[in-house]
């Protein structure tokens, strides 16, 4: 096994015990970088010089007796709408040539604070505005999209050319691609990671998370990323499910329309979470239909709001897919999105009234597996049509509506060796709660640790 | 003296002592009802057999020898937008014929809980949507306007015709009218009050608070409207200013336009603070020229999607006034609604940093006081011509855009013997701060406190 195939966990556990040292992770990470991206594309920009300077800068630190915590020399990839002070924030676009951030954002300053060390940024689709991400392949299947927005990050960490990443989740840009790639992928709490320095998509509904290989992994991460100071010591949360645990299994839009596979895998990974101690209560989610028009509702105005000013003076270096997006938020009525508003305030009142009754809801990630590169749309066996990005999202987007925390993590593959993601969604502020959840799972099951 | 004439502090401890009985004050007030309607028409429905039943319960729980707190027994009036259960909720408005509601709001309940009896609903400008309350007189000239929106609040506080009343503040509803009445009205921090069960105008903006005769008045019924089990003691406060007290001036906006009489009035109100050991500092408000498009760009959206449905179904039932706002609202696009809220941010975070170097900013109420009721606009010295709805929301809109609680008491009067106010700002959730430093100046100065 390489350093670069060790999850985040096990690289950190090394690094402490002085078994590894930044400076080989790094030139692992690096390695893998190179010899992956020639099919994969999930780079914008790589960053090795600066990234082996820092990794011989942690070295000196513990070779000193200092381990700053967790993260201390964990190689990190940032997706490209997050500042880097001294790097361009392309968010994948021509639109954005020429910039350079003065300063790094929040998140960048935190993970740097906590010893990471930044390999390179991944690509997004353009500034977030897509579920495909078409620079990037699948890390599976090269004739297979990679997902999006955030399909750089999750291609790298599937792919083991980055340790982490961080994404942004807007309908579904953290968790589509992770569960598409096979790596575990963290929407948390709305406001708990700070924006300031990411490039918006919809402010609204935009968070910003890890994507790891394991949910140990996203813990660590989360830690980092909401505290400047990492504990002194790494959590080590009880190996069981938390006890009691009511799951809710949703009756209806989350096992509506999606492949028989997707369905029988994560139905299974839900009895295993049954076999493990938790409680199963089916549930009925309420207004599902105003979801897609909240959603659209919501991020097309407040979209084209932050690229006015660009749409107007440069619309031939948008994508034509990105530029029709905003354009057709140039058209929406204040009453149109005020509606959307009140909506969004009616569904999170009453999806929250749900964890009355249960802790978790346990739903898939996405109702089918990675498509093919040239595949728009898929049919349904009642003879509905829905193209792929639509499919993706409407399995996201309520988590986004609400602002509830929600993971994805993998619990199986299809005949065509894809990726199946399952989906937990809690409470607000109840991210630990998904994460011990995941992590009871992916210590239970071969199938969701690739390191067993 | 006659009962009606106290104030709720003075009632209150009345009652206490048993010297009163709910069923003579509420009988006296009554009468001032009877007595002030015919040239004031402040209310819009009069409640006295259900007042009387009450008050009748209230003095035999008395008798039993539970007193439920200050509230017990006080008769009050509610602004004709807020809810009580088998009432209708007319708006002033027309469009609401014939409605009735079936339960009370919060804010009805929480004082109904603490013991106030509800003499009537006053009258307001149509649905709130506007600064004159035409149906109603001022208390002190029936030629002059009432103000508003929460003009038969103010008035009938003003006549002694309700020991105390609530009103709702989107842009100056319930400042203004307290100020042109010479009352005490409160607009506390956004989201302190609950606003369910009352008919919004524009929710980003809406709050709801007292009108009385005093600051220690309006801090009684804040303490009741913020939590449902009122103290077992009434607080007696410090009468003297909180130390130390830091007060910003305004150097710009609010002392720009306003009428020679109002300014002199109002930096002598300001004196008088620093004479009682507050320490004055002039400031500088950052982006003023933003807040009237603000102001108009978060509420005219919002107010219209309120009213979406009966604007095409009945627009002949509502006031061409209000029609024509509501028309308007509907041509204003997501991006222009947007605009405004990213103004609004940027607004609110400049101005929330002054809270750094002050505790409290003094400035007029309003530029000038209560017009005649023919006036539609004025004319400043530099030329300019302003309506006066315009002049009134001016200096009213700042608090309602940023949130943060403001207060206006009243501090003198102009020649023609109209009173004029003194607006108090502090941070968010710094209520009690406000309404601590009004009860300093009211004691100690005889023109604030007409008991003295």
């Amino acid at each position: 096994m390489r350093p670069s195939d060790l999850t985040l966990t096990a690289a950190a556990e090394a690094i402490r015990q002085r078994r590894l040292s930044p400076v080989e992770l790094v030139d692992s990470v690096l390695a893998r970088i190179a010899e992956t991206e020639p099919h994969l594309n999930a780079y914008a920009t790589v960053t090795a010089e600066q990234a082996r300077h820092t990794a011989r800068h942690l070295e000196r630190e513990l070779m000193a007796g200092h381990l700053r915590g967790p993260l201390h020399g964990i190689p990190m990839a940032l997706k490209d709408l997050i500042d880097v002070a001294g790097l361009p924030t392309t968010a994948s676009s021509q639109v954005r040539a020429g910039h350079l951030a003065a300063t790094d954002s929040t998140v960048t300053a935190r993970l740097t604070a906590a010893g990471a060390i930044l390999v390179g940024k991944t690509h997004t689709h353009e500034f977030a505005y897509g579920l495909t991400t078409p620079q990037t392949r699948n890390a599976h299947d090269p004739g297979r999209i990679a997902g999006g927005s955030s399909g750089g990050s999750a291609v790298a960490v599937a792919a083991n050319a980055a340790t982490f990443a961080l994404g942004t989740d807007t309908g579904g840009s953290i968790r589509v691609p992770a569960a598409l790639n096979g790596v575990v992928g963290l929407k948390p709490t709305y406001d708990l990671v700070p924006r300031d320095g990411v490039v918006p998509l919809s402010w609204s509904l935009d968070h910003i998370g890890p994507l790891t290989r394991t949910a140990a992994d996203a813990a660590l991460v989360l830690t980092a990323l909401t505290s400047q100071q990492p504990p002194e010591k790494s959590p080590s949360p009880s190996p069981l499910l938390p006890s009691p645990l009511r799951i809710g299994i949703p009756r209806n839009h989350y096992f509506d329309h999606i492949t028989p596979e997707v369905e029988t895998t994560v139905r299974q990974a839900i009895a295993h979470l049954s076999s493990l101690g938790a409680t199963l209560t089916e549930i009925d989610l309420p207004l599902t239909r105003y979801l897609q028009a909240t959603h659209w509702g919501l991020m097309v105005p407040e979209a084209t709001a932050y690229h006015e000013q660009t749409l107007r003076t440069v619309p031939d270096l948008y994508g034509a897919d990105v530029r029709v997006l905003l354009e057709a938020g140039a058209l929406l009525s204040a009453a149109d999105y005020l509606r959307a508003q009140r909506a969004r305030t009616l569904i999170r009142d009453s999806w929250a009234a749900l964890f009355d009754h249960v802790d978790l809801i346990a739903a898939p990630a996405t109702p089918l597996t990675a498509a093919l590169t040239s595949q728009h749309s898929t049919t349904w066996p009642d003879g509905t049509t829905e193209t792929v990005s639509d499919a993706y999202v409407r399995l996201s987007a309520p988590a986004n509506i609400t602002g509830f925390p929600a993971l994805t993590l993998p619990v199986g593959h299809d005949q065509a060796g894809l990726p199946i993601g399952m989906q937990l969604i809690a409470r607000p502020h109840a991210d630990s709660l998904l994460l011990h959840t995941a992590q009871a799972f992916e210590r239970s099951s071969p199938e969701a640790n690739p390191s067993l």
